[in-house]
């Protein structure tokens, strides 16, 4: 296969976190996805009270969706909190076994990868370095830093994303703060669901 | 699949161009190369006065060759020149209809690319910009400026790399150097052949 197109120039701009060209462009609000934090109740206190932050934003380079062709995304994910817990991502799992690789452009911020059996490990991400994700596994990013947590992220275009999964069940573990800093616990709702 | 080791944390070593941890990593001289160039006998006539020169180095993490799993390289290509043409990677095609995308961190060159009947696309790419390879085109980076020429490459693990057909045939276009500006001309070689 050769394509007509064979390239594209993409141009970065961090302060309107958009590539240039971009295919998806999406602001994610804490109305979009409530349920994904630990404490809803909170979630929807802030609602009630007429606070809707923009949590994360993202906007992604797609030339085909070709399993194997290759897409790369910008995300930024605000610093905030609800209740206790850090903005963060939805996190999703990729339909087909595929990996992923993020490099952190600024703050810093975690990853928190689950299986598709429960088991969670967590990795911290600070300015430029990479994290790679090994295929199989879910994945979330968290800011836990005090400015914006900005990354690109590369992964084979086809790779499909599940949601779903993580809207039902949840991450096993939270990441919130604890004196200031970011602690990994247990998620209550979770751990009661098995 | 769930793997064992889900996440590689990978820092950036910029002043010795390396990815921690690294799979694969290579310098590639003059001597190893000499056949890429379009003045073979000024790549000799350096080799013979004892000059032979790292042209590039890249170093790659691979988690695994499943495909579909990421891979992230490094390269920096140096500044220079055999003849008249630019230092540049020798230039490969994947073996498997797979895409790359590219990151510039340091300096400015061009990407050289071919499908496999010959035709050629170029693209300038400069720091901070990304550039995207459909599957199917063979690629070769060129150091244009007057720096190191850095980049992050990304593709999906298990592609294959195919350097032979570019040994024995060449690119269609060769990148020099003409009133110090950058020119695609035609490879008269590669040209002979059809």
């Amino acid at each position: 296969m050769s394509s007509e197109t064979p390239f594209q120039i993409i141009k970065l701009d961090l302060k309107n976190i958009l590539l240039k060209p971009a295919k998806h462009v999406r602001e994610v609000k804490l109305s979009d996805m409530k349920e994904f934090f630990g404490d809803v109740n909170e979630a929807e206190k802030m609602l009630s009270a007429g606070k809707d932050p923009v949590i994360y934003k993202y906007c992604e380079f797609e030339a085909s969706d070709v399993f194997g062709d290759m897409v790369v995304g910008l995300t930024v994910i605000y610093p905030g909190k609800v209740g206790r817990e850090y903005f963060m991502t939805r996190g999703h799992f990729h339909e087909r076994d595929s990996g992923e690789i993020y490099y952190c452009l600024r703050g810093s911020g975690m990853l928190l990868m689950q299986s598709k059996d429960g088991k969670v490990v967590h990795a911290e991400l600070t300015q430029g370095n990479l994290c790679h994700v090994a295929p199989g596994w879910g994945h979330r990013t968290i800011n836990t830093g005090r400015g914006r947590f900005i990354f690109l992220f590369f992964y084979p275009a086809g790779s499909g994303h599940n949601y779903g999964i993580i809207k039902e069940k949840g991450f096993a573990k939270l990441v919130v703060a604890e004196k200031g800093k970011p602690q990994v616990i247990d998620n209550p709702k979770y751990v009661a669901q098995q």
